[in-house]
């Protein structure tokens, strides 16, 4: 059994996410998604929203399971018979970043393959932080987010 | 009439600014030249400074106008009738940044065009934290910035 | 009046050119679109072929002249009163070329701006090149070109 | 059961290529690895030469079919039931045409998906091309290649 | 005598850097090795943290000094008769921030070059920042810093 | 005695290369200017007109010694005591591609350090390509380049 994990800080969870998910739950036969709990910056949505916003658009897919952890992503991995890492990419800014973690996970972990998807076309300018900077400024990011995240953004800013 | 906008942040106001205003002031019958009021970072001028400068860096060109506005600025545009939304390029870490705005803003306001000027080279290397960093530390910024500004960074670092 | 030119060698013709042919005509009065008479490389379409798909595409819309030109864009620029050159960008690699263009153009014609549209998320992939590279190979573009490109992409590889 | 194609022109194979299929065949449960019949440039190595070669490289290893195809990746995909494209990527420059072609091949195949693996860092700077120029300059390529492609290149340049 | 300068913040010292001073020591008669006394962040290290690292990374080559300054990087270099910065290269993002700070490194002080190496390619995915992510969370960075650092980082965080 | 070589094609020499010549030649105690042979593109000016060019440009300056070479670049180092390859950097297309060249000549001649130079913000448009294209439809190309190599285009292109 193939299992992957597609980890994020999904602050908020975006329909670009959603996109990579769906695509990257057809590549393995069980994809963990994982939120993580504790970055380098503070976030808008406490770890709680956000488990719960992927729990609602994660449901109905037997083969996903929404998770945290603590520590590193490559003991994670190992810990849990993981042997792929999916990643979205945007631009060539993404492209630098992520080829450095990926290279550095290889070191790590090298049993634990990294797998990028380019994102679609129709969602290559949407991030998390543009989304939060056009719903604090009272934009409509409807077409951008799971309905569930537009009303949590619209309670934040509200 | 073709109305365009320039926004920024201009903390501080540069020489590679003035060399975009002064060309996209060309392209349009009325520029607007927008101070951002608040963004995620502190600057480190006030608003009342940034536009005390503009003002005074602009005045004599009769078509240009210094605002400043709230919300989002695609909002500002439908409710200001601006076609024409103005950015300077200069190194492709910018590029990548302000495609997806574009791409945003195209999507929030489908009929206001974003339009990119590239800098100048003599200004490809002049960026407002660039600028600070030098004035910080006590170097001569007066060939990259209006002698306005000069005096402005040297009573903020004194 | 302002007068544009939208210069390039369209072979083929793309609805990504289409789009930026749009979108450039709404900020000129008067829009050039110029076809490359001669480049470095072989093009696939004679001049005579590439200009009569550009004038189908392009009439109903009075302020489109579709012209082809000897000699650097900047002397025709000059000779014609055209104030603004417009450029589509889609991928970074794009941006350094333009961008290098760009600075040479105004130092051969300093009252002639370069102006830059972004291509539109759907159209960022579509390219001439890609595009010939799918018609050669017996694929289906009409999703990527006007019809009468699809027809005369049969007859070239048929 | 999962069908993966690793697609390229090997002119000649590298280090790099066989990483990237030692790779790739642990996310497949069948790998083939496809060399192109005809590209735009005219190759080195015939397809007979290049074929050889991979077959030796690839041999002992029974989920790994070498192939060649006519036409689109895309078609070839469908009729064969793969389900992912394997690219590798090494510097931006890959990523930006590999964007756009995986983009393409999204809209010709939309069951297909591209998947992206890191060159390793060792791997990150050896190309074909840069192989070709070392050889034919008489240099030593044998860290670089497998011992049948030195002796290839030595026969072609001697 | 040639003198030059390796200026950094060393947050902490990584095992690209040392690479980058033993190749710059072999293109100076006198390399200065300057960690930065304060820059914009706050660092994990204090000052005397990094310069004791140093001091005993660099001990044993006579040519190597290891300093500290204030103010700007020209002014130190024109105070010292340095004439040459160096400075390491790893992924295109620190290129277009280097070639920026280079341009106003030669307006501040035209007879001073700044001179870059690559980063070795089995380095090239070695950051600061990544280190102290991978250290932060557990991880084993011993193949990625010196001895002396994997200690330091690990009083830091238990 | 520091030795260091600027290699490159030269087709033609422009201002961009006669600037790092001078910076580059500050560097070393002598410096080798060479001109690439055969290169894989059929050059515009022969090997005899381009050194002709360049030992004009270069006489007066006593440790500049114009070259050519056959075979290895890095083997050429080896055989004259060469400690330094010296490249100019304009765009982030160039440094990728230039990354990978350095690299490959670390694993061919390690003892040979490949340093880098940034041209100049006047310069960084300059490009022998672009410069060719100007001159070949008629354009003045005298602010690019030296005053022989515009005598040279021009009889090329009359």
């Amino acid at each position: 059994m193939r299992k992957g994990i597609y980890p994020g800080s999904f602050d908020p969870f975006t329909n670009g996410h959603l996109d990579i998910i769906v695509r990257a739950a057809s590549l393995c036969d069980k994809l963990y998604v994982a939120a993580a709990r504790n970055g380098t910056k503070e976030p808008l949505f406490t770890l709680g929203e956000r488990l719960e916003i992927l729990k609602e658009c994660c449901q109905g897919n037997g083969s996903i399971e929404v998770v945290t952890f603590d520590g590193l992503l490559a003991d994670f991995c190992i810990k849990n018979g993981i042997s792929s890492i999916i990643r979205g990419l945007r631009a060539t800014a993404d492209y630098e970043y992520e080829h450095a973690i990926a290279l550095m996970n290889r070191r790590l972990a090298p049993q634990v393959e990294t797998v990028f998807l380019m994102a679609d076309a129709e969602n290559s300018f949407i991030s998390s932080t543009i989304v939060k900077e056009v719903a604090r400024n009272g934009g409509d990011v409807s077409s951008f987010v799971p309905p569930a995240v537009v009303s949590q953004l619209k309670s934040k800013f509200s």
